[in-house]
């Protein structure tokens, strides 16, 4: 039950926003959603330290932060439209617009995983946010190793 | 009673993260920060086209882009600390660094009135978020006008 509500919630995610993903030209789709990953990253490295015990466990400042990678993690997906692999240098390989399916899935599992990992930093449990923080950093991994290149595009 | 509620949810969102405000390297400060004002900028858009009638105003959409507005515009003020006017090219004014509680208190002015928009969104009125859109736009300008240089800097 827990399981179908978090996919419930990560394909609401994936759809809420789709006739409003507008772009006036692709780079704007490209500065958007990297400007989305950074920000996802910067907020995940947050709740890593913590996780990792590189900085103190505060249940308020582990929530803030997972409330802002949810919000941000739902962003990304409405920037990869047709003729957004050209318009500036970027890391987001062919594979993307190939099999677009597995690209999806792939977002939509880091999105369920992010769910849960604000549930586990709202309720307060340090175990239960390390051990889903673990679960989203292995969906980001998986999916950057099929979909984000090494180096930048040339354009 | 409303506008210094609207000013207290200002102030507690500046303070939110303050010490997590962690940022490896200038450049990581200054990726995030234009990210987050990257995405601020295109949801604020898509809210401008339905306050200036050329999509159909649709609440549900309304309200969702004003709660992405207003998540991410706590985040950018965190990214311009002390050493953040280089690593690469960026638009901020030395400004920032030379006044920074005019900075500080215009950032508070647009959280402040983006609170009040994603209130107007959220109650469907179209005739409120038309009013709430035009002051966020005022506070954008206005901060803009001080601290956003016209052209990128050199590095």
């Amino acid at each position: 039950m827990k399981k179908s509500l978090a996919l419930l919630a990560a394909l609401a995610a994936l759809t809420a926003l789709p006739a409003a993903a507008q772009f006036q030209k692709p780079e704007d789709a490209i500065k958007y959603r990297q400007g989305a990953f950074t920000i996802m990253g910067n907020h995940m490295a947050r709740i890593g330290a913590m996780a990792q015990g590189r900085t103190p466990f505060d249940a308020k400042v582990a929530a803030d932060n997972a409330a802002i990678v949810l919000t941000v993690s739902r962003l990304p997906f409405g920037a990869f439209g047709e003729g957004t692999d050209k318009g500036m240098p970027h890391r987001a390989k062919a594979e993307i617009w190939k099999d677009n399916a597995k690209f999806k899935a792939a977002a939509e599992k880091m999105i369920g995983e992010v769910t849960k990992l604000e549930a586990a930093a709202k309720a307060g449990n340090l175990d239960g946010m390390r051990s889903a923080f673990g679960a989203v950093g292995a969906s980001c991994k998986a999916c950057h190793d099929d979909f984000r290149a090494d180096r930048y595009s040339a354009n």
